[in-house]
């Protein structure tokens, strides 16, 4: 199990933060990324279609031998893991289930939780959160500017502060200390983020606490890659349309180009 | 055929800047509006797709005995329009085409196009100046940033100025004596375009001129409706998927509360 791969799916681009957060904790591993980018948004899809869509996903890293899976998508995370838990020989781990978590053991008080606009009204971290803590004090805030801000690259832009504090402020003042960042595009904006609400309240970066669940599970199963750094020009990219696009939105993910990204059909 | 309603169809909510118009003009037609929200957007999707979505509204919309159809989605319009006109044998109307007539109409010099980042990409627009006008000057940019600004009802809001400025001001520079507004959602900026732009660049509303163009052929075919206005609650709007939204979001561009959504399976 050792030298196979790491495998990652999302609706489209935005897992490129998990894989980076992946990537930067394990060098060693070799990583395998989908973007299904010709059926995304899931997040204004059925149920019962994200969890068709996240199978076809799933299989499409099977058959190149993956030895865990990352649903780095919110939608198939909040639908589809426990189906494809129960199908799947290997490890699967959504981003919902470490966010949720992270957030009741860290918050001492009100957890801010923000998101798509699909993500927030699906309430799947409200109900991830609750399971966990019954008498958690949520407020949850979808921020639909902020996957095409990310998109256009505006990460330090003025227009971007502006947002951010439109957005975020009244959650400082409703007295949130820790935030949940629902969204995988929403690391990006870190920095920002923190410019704005100050260094007090606590981000949860789903995809640093997703990387810290996939190290532990492999550690624990004794599948860690030994040996040297796989080189991030040899992980492997797909997408299902646009590869060009994702090029070059990927930049502004990675801070470095990729090279090279392949268009599947699945 | 004079008591049949005009049909409207979009991938989504932004088809109802093209109902206002039309409503404006034609205060006695019945309209019949339908939101195909289950499967928006319809950029990101193949042409053969887009075709078949589009044959599925229209039917819905023949169903209901409307005289005209009138396709307020650019990338239908794009690719299905001339498809239709060859299987309905009611009048089919899209946006690009009378955007485009007009555009070439007026200009003297440089033509502005701005449209979501897949219009755009698609090129549908310049195909359609260049047909009219081989040696037409097209500047052509993406605003991503329009849509979910409009969706979020942030239409004097600073941010919007800002992301105005930002996205427009090079093409004054450049020179554009036009602009055409190559998205539905458009037409609701229009007065903020303005203060940033001037008014000397002319703005090109698609919405305003495929009413132009559904007002003359019904007339000439003697078809318009004659008598009482038809109240706005008269008019039927259908969603595929999520009502509450389309009412919630519909109020931005129209002004007033829309009462009765129903959401259809097609």
């Amino acid at each position: 199990m050792n030298n196979k791969a790491i495998g990652i799916f999302d609706s489209g681009i935005g897992g490129l933060t998990v894989y980076k957060a992946l990537k930067e904790k394990m060098p060693d591993e070799k990583m395998i990324y989908l973007g299904d980018t010709a059926r995304l948004p899931y997040g204004s899809k059925s149920a019962e279609t994200i969890i068709k869509f996240s199978e076809d996903n799933a299989f499409f890293l099977l058959d190149r031998d993956v030895k865990i899976i990352v649903v780095a998508c919110n939608s198939s995370s909040s639908y589809a893991v426990p189906n494809l838990q129960d199908k799947l020989d290997i490890p699967v781990l959504g981003v919902i289930e470490p966010g949720a978590e992270a957030a009741v053991k860290w918050s001492k008080g009100c957890i801010g939780v923000i998101g798509t606009t699909a993500t927030i009204s699906s309430k799947a971290y409200d109900r991830a959160i609750l399971e966990k803590d019954a008498n958690a004090n949520i407020i949850a805030k979808d921020c639909p500017l902020f996957v095409p801000l990310v998109e256009e690259g505006w990460l330090q832009h003025p227009v971007t502060r502006l947002v951010i504090e439109e957005y975020l402020l009244p959650l400082k003042e409703q007295g949130i200390d820790s935030l949940v960042l629902g969204c995988t595009h929403y690391p990006v904006l870190k920095n920002s983020i923190t410019d704005v609400l100050g260094k007090d309240i606590k981000l949860i970066d789903s995809a640093e606490v997703v990387t810290e669940k996939v190290y532990s599970i492999l550690k624990s199963l004794g599948w860690l890659r030994q040996g040297r750094s796989v080189g991030v020009q040899e992980d492997e990219f797909y997408v299902t349309d646009f590869p060009e696009r994702f090029k070059k939105v990927g930049e502004i993910f990675l801070n470095r180009k990729i090279e090279k990204v392949t268009a599947v059909s699945i």
